[in-house]
C-alpha cells in the first residue's frame, strides 16, 4: 500500500473534526480525507438500520478515494455499524469506541467507569461490551446526554445552562463512585474544562479523539505506513453546508476549514 | 374534489404532530395523512437548497396519496420552500408561517412582534416578510432559539435549565417591548406555560398549530370540502422510527400514535 495515501476519517457531521485536530497534532505529516454527513446529522436518535445503511455508504465513498486507513470518528456509527464497516474495508479500521474503551480500562483504579454519549450510543451498550472485552470485572455506569451536542453547537461552552445540565447528567455518576469518565461523543472534548469541574479533579476524562490518534500513530509505525512526504493535504467532504458550518467547524478543528467539497446524495 | 380525502400534513419530524393535535380538536371529522421526515430531521440547520429539495420530495409523496389540502407544518420548510410547494400542488396549501403572521398582526396593539424559531427559519426572515405583507408598519424582533427543540425532546418542559435558557433567549425581546410573541416552530407549543411565565402575562403567545387549524376549518367550509363522513382515519408516514419515537410523538400528539408506516428513501 502507498504510504502517501490519506487517512480517511468520518463522522455523522462536524464532531469528527475533533479527531482531525488530534491527528494533526499527533501525526502532522499525514494527509487526511474527512467525510461529514452534514445533511443527515444527527445520527444519535436514528434507528440502527438507518445508521448502518449510512455507514456503509460513507465507507464505500472513502474507500473509492483511496485511503490507507479508516477512522470511524462517530461514536454512533462505531456503536452500531462497526462490524459492517470492517467487513467492507480492505484497509485497517480504527474506531473511537474501541480506542476509548482500551484507554478507560488502563486508566481506572477503582474499576468503575462512567460512559456518556448520545441516546443511540448509550442504548447500544457498545462501550460496555468493548470495556468488558478488555476487563470483564469493570463496572460500567452509562448515561445518555442528548443536550450536550446542541449546547456545544450553540457555543455555550462555559455557560451556566451548560453547567446545570452537566450537573443533572453527571452528579448521579459521581455518586456511583466512578473514577474514569469516557467522553463517548466527538463533540464532548469541547466541554472538557467544564465537565472536569463538574465531576471533580479525581475523575479521569477519556477523550477518544486523543486515544484513537495514538492508536493510529502506533498502527502506521508498526505497518510502515507513515507518510514519507511532508506536503500535507486535507480534503473535507460534506453532504450539506449547513448554517453556521464554517463557524462551528473551525471551533472544532482549531484551524481553517478548507477545501470543502459538497457531495450530493 | 372528493371531500372524503384526507388533509395532508407534513413536517421535518414529529413536531408537526402538534398541528395534527390542533386539527383533531378543531376538525374532529377530518381524515389526516401525516408525513414526518424523521430520518433527515432536523432541517433547521441545513442549507436552503437541501431543505427545498426535501420539501418537494415530500409534497410529491403526499399528493400521490390523494390529499384534498396540504398543510406545511414545518416552519423551516414554510420559510424557505413555500413557493416551490405551492407551484407543485394542484390542491390548496396552508402553512404555519402565513397563519402565524396573520394572527400576530391581528393580536398586536403596540405594533412590536417577537418571533422565535430555528436558525434556518429566523435567518430566512420569512416571518418578517409575511408580517410586513399584512402590515408594513409593524416592527418585528426575531430570535433564533436552537436549544428549545432538544430541550423539548429531552422532556424538560418545566425544568430550571429550560427556564434559564428561555430567559437568556427571551428577556432581550421583552426589553424591546414586544406585546406579541410568535412561536415559530411546531415544537414550541409544548413550552407554552413556561414561555408565558418568562415573557409575562402581558405578552400574547401565537401558536401556529392553532392558527393554521382555524385557517383549515375556514377553507374547508368556504370550498365545501368538509368531510361528510364520520369514520375518521389517521395515517402516519415517517422515513425512520428513531429511538424514543413513540414516547416523544405521543407527548406531541396527545393520543396514541398509530398506524406508523416507514418510507425507505
Amino acid at each position: 500500500m502507498n504510504a502517501r495515501l490519506p487517512i480517511g476519517v468520518f463522522d455523522s457531521g462536524i464532531g469528527g473534526l475533533t479527531v482531525v485536530r488530534a491527528l494533526a497534532a499527533r501525526l502532522p505529516h499525514e494527509n487526511i480525507a474527512y467525510f461529514g454527513d452534514t445533511a443527515r446529522v444527527p445520527y444519535g436518535v436514528k434507528s440502527v438500520e438507518t445508521i448502518a445503511h449510512y455507514a456503509t455508504q460513507i465507507t464505500t465513498f472513502l474507500l473509492d478515494k483511496q485511503v490507507k486507513l479508516l477512522i470511524v470518528a462517530c461514536n454512533t456509527m462505531a456503536a452500531v455499524a462497526s462490524q459492517a464497516i470492517r467487513d467492507l474495508s480492505p484497509v485497517p479500521v480504527l474506531d473511537v469506541i474501541d480506542a476509548g474503551a482500551r484507554a478507560a480500562v488502563r486508566a481506572t483504579r477503582s474499576g468503575r467507569i462512567g460512559v456518556i454519549g448520545t441516546i443511540a450510543t448509550i442504548n447500544s451498550a457498545a462501550y460496555t461490551s468493548a470495556i468488558h472485552a478488555h476487563d470483564a470485572a469493570v463496572q460500567v455506569v452509562p448515561r445518555a446526554c442528548p443536550l450536550f451536542v446542541p449546547l456545544i453547537e450553540e457555543g455555550w461552552l462555559d455557560h451556566r445552562v451548560t453547567r446545570l445540565t452537566a450537573e443533572e447528567y453527571l452528579i448521579p455518576l459521581v455518586q456511583q463512585d466512578i473514577d474514569t469518565l469516557v467522553l463517548g461523543c466527538t463533540h464532548y472534548p469541547l466541554l472538557k474544562p467544564l465537565l472536569q469541574e463538574v465531576v471533580g479533579g479525581e475523575v479521569t476524562l477519556i477523550d477518544s479523539a486523543d486515544t484513537v490518534s495514538e492508536q493510529a500513530a502506533a498502527l502506521l509505525a508498526s505497518q510502515a505506513l507513515a507518510n514519507p512526504g511532508t506536503a500535507v493535504d486535507y480534503q473535507y467532504y460534506v453532504t450539506d453546508v449547513p448554517q453556521r458550518f464554517q463557524q462551528v467547524g473551525e471551533r472544532f478543528l482549531g484551524r481553517a476549514l478548507a477545501p470543502v467539497h459538497v457531495v450530493n446524495w
